[in-house]
């Protein structure tokens, strides 16, 4: 065991060395964001050089020899917890890294950008024939990717944990596959319904009267407009720190409720990185817990505040100002929550189809990864799956199994976090009014601190200090499980259609 | 002497790491960017260490041995002469930052952040005592810094050539100086003149309107939309690469002219960065040729087109349309044009007092770094200077000597660039015109484009290939020269004032 004088000196190195590189990965995050929502277009060569240099960087501060000395004398070192789970974070980070030879990621850099184009041709012409070389290209190359980090595991375990590191693939099978099996005769039932449930909007509404609305909804909400700032992006997102956690947006003409949730979403992914604590910016202990607990986030404030009964009793007034309507409460929260069994679409999939988009997403790339599905075989395998689970199918690859980009950059093993999310989202609002008691009355009042304090006290403020489970647990006292998630649908959607 | 083989080995590394080092730049000024126009305030803490993150890996590529070791080989090769430009562009970069110390860019680094708030206060206190030992810190430590890289030449000389490297102090000063003695009969005369110049401007101009105006300002002269956009910000700037070269403004709701003419003169930055070369983006061939040439297209933009005749024959109904008002062409040229020897501050100057105040500053900074003035006198020396060259006297020192932030930020020597800017100007629109013809017509008649042509052919491609004063001579045949400036403000002056 090292002196605590050498112990000092090299986590102080050490931690030097962690922070900067997070802070060059954070200025890599500026350009991205400048890049999606203010660069003209013909920026992108230059931007194209700008990122890359920062990503080559990145890389090499993170594979750093340096560095993994550091870690190496720091294996045997006198650690407090906080620092353990500094090295602990870091060390992972590297090893991944280091195993990955740098040709490998280059390879898999290009075949992502020459994908784009072939997917975006494909999709075009409704052909999954024109693009099944490619995605058969990027199958092999993330199989030699996960075989590079670990030869010795399944190669989708691997994949799956560069999303989610710690929940493990077992129990993101065991969750995905109850709400299928849970969530059928659910969606059955209300497709079944005689219910018809409201829609007060009408024709169109304009960019600016729906910039109005969701900034309102933001301020409502308690938005921090001095830390943060909301734009319109083709596809919202939320980048940031902890000091500067910006929201995009997009809106439709004629379906205001989808720049409401969308806006609310990544609003909750922003109060996530805002509550993360400002003293240890650029360490783990000052970020996210990784995509699922980033995505529970989101999930709460869309579905548990912003689909809510109470927050429509709260908003509907204003939303009537924005929007020339006169809808009751009833009438919003009715279409914040419609549920439309044959949408083919997973980024237009109401609260409760949304997760039978993505278990199929998950069935499938999973087989493609381990070997028991070709790709050739895809576009029936997931015509099918549409038909198994949601009683409709696609007629054409472009509305079937070529709608989603995610594939095309190589970015296997990311889908199940969202249902993930959702689920976690579920528990902690039981544990939120548990703990809170009318948590109803408080969103009715627009009374959110409590709110953001229990999320802030419970999950933001560890940062990534514990892994996921721990987190759920010392969140919740519960391990992470999907009883709420099924419990909540099943009385909200039960309710709603009379069924 | 390397073989030829071993010499393209060697250029191609050396040429890899000055891009990844120019596109590692470029990747700051957009964070730069982002802060100055977007971010929340909040933001500041992270952006600071993101900045300096990549500040400090710049520094580090700058001064790596790699580069070392490859100029001296490249030194012996057989280069053709870009390649030799590039050479001799990036040991310049290389051989300044090296000698000096690292400890000193962080003294000189901190002591700009703590000064300040030093500055602010003794400005809002108009209170020069209390930002003295401040500026006498800058003093200092930006004499130990020309020493570092020069113990042997006059230090102001050094300084100077951080921001304008070939055409050589003495140039500078025998152009202020000749300008001053020139440009104060003028002066005095406008002053004694009994010509009043209209102002069509009544009331105030909200920032839609003037941006609305500002926007067709820049389209009407040929902004790129698609490699470009405009913003607001507190100080008017333009950044940005070939690809991507953007302006911001400011509005003034008593004086919409104030914006036309910045917008007008970061557009002329902008049309120089989007001239250079786009094949050579990353090394010097592509980069602009410090700040005397960019100041002399921003100049030349803002000048010799924004604030002539012509333009305003094309321009005022398009100007009357957006302000509400009624104004003849020969109204907004006067308007443009009014000459006010008793304004105090350099940022509110006209066309021709400006250089006055420019003068003063270059005189002081130069005695100040020289040991021929103490700092003590500054207030004092400031004040009858401008009593001298404009015949007006500041009441304070918030108005006088502490109006500007420059030396706060350390930057001495800067100040003369932007009057040889305006010099140079001069010196290319007499050849423009020279080489074009009626270029009156071309402007009365929104015919732009061979002006950007024969300013991209003469200036722009060559990127910094060319050493200053030889650009000047690729551009115009023949040497840098203040007599077309002196010809051009004499001409039009007299005749605006009858005297």
């Amino acid at each position: 065991m090292a002196t605590t004088t050498d112990t000092t000196a090299t986590y102080e190195a050490f931690l030097d060395h962690v922070k900067r590189l997070h802070y060059v990965g954070d200025a890599g995050s500026v350009l991205q964001w400048d890049q999606q929502v203010m660069m003209p277009s013909g920026g992108t060569p230059a931007r194209a050089k700008q990122s890359s240099a920062l990503s080559t960087l990145h890389h090499e501060l993170l594979t750093d020899d340096r560095l993994g000395e550091w870690l190496d004398e720091l294996d045997d070192a006198d650690l407090d917890p906080e620092q353990a789970a500094v090295v602990r974070e870091v060390r992972r980070d590297h090893e991944r890294a280091v195993r990955v030879p740098s040709d490998l990621v280059e390879r898999i850099s290009e075949a992502s950008s020459n994908a784009l184009p072939v997917w975006e041709e494909a999709k075009a012409e409704d052909d999954f024939a024109m693009f099944a070389d490619t995605l058969e290209e990027m199958v092999e190359l993330r199989r030699e990717y996960a075989a590079a980090i670990d030869p010795d595991r399944d190669p989708y375990e691997v994949l799956f944990e560069e999303y989610e590191p710690y929940l493990g693939v077992d129990t993101a099978e065991e969750v995905l596959t109850t709400l299928r099996d849970e969530l059928v005769g659910l969606i059955d039932d209300i497709a079944d319904s005689d219910v018809t449930l409201a829609n007060p909007f009408e024709g169109t509404y304009d960019d600016d009267t729906q910039q109005a609305l969701v900034e309102d909804a933001l301020s409502t909400l308690g938005y921090d407009w001095d830390h943060g700032r909301l734009d319109t992006a083709p596809h919202p997102f939320s980048t940031g720190t902890q000091f500067d956690a910006r929201v995009t947006t997009r809106f439709k003409p004629d379906d205001p409720m989808d720049a409401v949730g969308s806006t609310i979403h990544e609003f909750g992914h922003a109060t996530y990185t805002l509550g993360l604590p400002q003293e240890d910016y650029g360490t783990p202990l000052g970020e996210d817990r990784d995509l699922s607990v980033h995505e529970s986030q989101s999930r709460f404030w869309e579905n548990h505040v912003g689909r809510s009964r109470p927050f429509w009793d709260l908003f509907a007034d204003t939303a009537n100002d924005h929007l020339g309507t006169d809808a009751s409460p009833r009438a919003f929260y009715e279409a914040a929550n419609t549920v439309h069994p044959d949408n083919l679409i997973r980024v237009e999939a109401d609260e409760l189809t949304y997760h039978m988009h993505i278990i199929l997403r998950f069935e499938i790339e999973r087989d493609l990864i381990r070997g028991d599905l070709a790709v050739a075989d895809v576009p029936d395998v997931w015509n099918e799956k549409m038909a198994e689970y949601l009683g409709v199918r696609p007629d054409t690859d472009a509305a079937g199994c070529l709608q989603d980009i995610h594939w095309t950059n190589g970015a296997i093993g990311y889908f199940p976090t969202y249902t993930l999310g959702s689920v976690l989202a579920a528990q902690l609002d039981h544990h939120v009014r548990a703990d809170l008691g009318d948590v109803d009355a408080l969103v009715r009042d627009g009374d959110f601190a409590p709110i953001h304090d229990w999320l802030t006290e419970r999950v933001h403020r560890h940062g990534a200090r514990y892994e996921t489970d721990d987190l759920v647990r010392e969140a919740t006292g519960e391990s992470f499980s999907a009883d709420h998630f099924l419990a909540y649908a099943d009385e909200k959607y039960r309710d709603l259609y009379d069924c």
